[in-house]
């Protein structure tokens, strides 16, 4: 099967989105059992992360502390754009995830969401799935 | 193959965890020569990472330096389990890895190990192992 | 198709390497239309990732920030070699990668680059890239 992509838009310049169900949909549209699904963003300043689905403080705790750590301004920055932190946390957090499927679920503890996260909006940005079978004949 | 799963009981709330040789042992159990080990942890605060093998001290600074970074106790913080810290490096080790094999055995340097990272324990954890051939006749 | 390995020799203690082309040459070189490619790095104190491949601040502030979050001394270390910081960041910017590569494309964003990432160099360092087709006869 090709890759699958699809966009979102991004609420504000920092935000964590859930695109768990959006994942497990092209695992249920390809005819493999079971295998491993590669999630990968093309943008610098954003990333894919799993983190907690249930409590949003969650979430507000996650945006809170990376901003503390790596926050926008710093007078050593060089970078003109104004968003080098951005460009770190997408590093730290990375643009990029693997996960597993089998019986054509994906593998995500009952209280995992994948998240694509948002550290430069807000934006329209793009994001790529591909699905691995584990054998050819799975 | 099937994915294979392990549970480990970890001693503290923070704790780097072996489990090199269990990744290797389950890449001798399967028929394929060559390929990418997916590990991956169904928790969303722990992870798994590669760090020496060798010296004690170096787990110890890790423990010791994301803590200072990331601490247990921050006023701002808003989740009432009390353990956003555990949450933010889970994101930022990541709960999975992807290796290398070849010729039935892991790709590693002579100085690295795959770790658990335990971010809130003590706990009864889960890891997932996959393994996909790079051939199907591999 | 075994897996490919290279050697570079890293310029400073801390230094980012655009890899991109030797990683795309490998997917050229390779029979395969469509899958994934891992990258691995076999050391604890050096990383892969991805970031801007235009403006060389970028890597400037990458670079300054991640010292000034982790520097090399601190008193609290214990490891003997001085490189805890090295460690630490190793863990966080992780030693590997995935891409998606589709008509024999590397899917990248018009502003990313794959950088090998030295953090306790000069040294002489080796990478990993292997190829996953998506089906057999892609």
């Amino acid at each position: 099967m090709k890759t699958f992509s699809f966009q979102l838009k991004t609420p504000a310049r920092t935000a964590f989105i859930d695109i768990t169900s959006i994942i497990q949909e092209v695992v249920n549209n390809n005819r493999y059992e079971s295998g491993i699904i590669t999630v990968f963003t093309p943008h610098t300043t954003a990333g894919i992360t799993i983190n907690e689905n249930a409590d949003p403080d969650v979430k507000h705790d996650l945006d809170y502390k990376i901003n503390a750590l790596i926050p926008k301004e710093d007078p050593a920055y060089t970078h003109y754009e104004g968003n080098s932190d951005s460009h770190l946390k997408s590093s730290l957090f990375s643009p990029f995830l693997t996960l597993i499927f089998e019986n054509k679920r994906c593998i995500l503890g009952m209280w995992q969401a994948v998240y694509f996260c948002e550290f430069d909006g807000p934006r329209t940005r793009t994001v790529y799935i591909k699905i691995l079978p584990d054998t050819p004949n799975s």
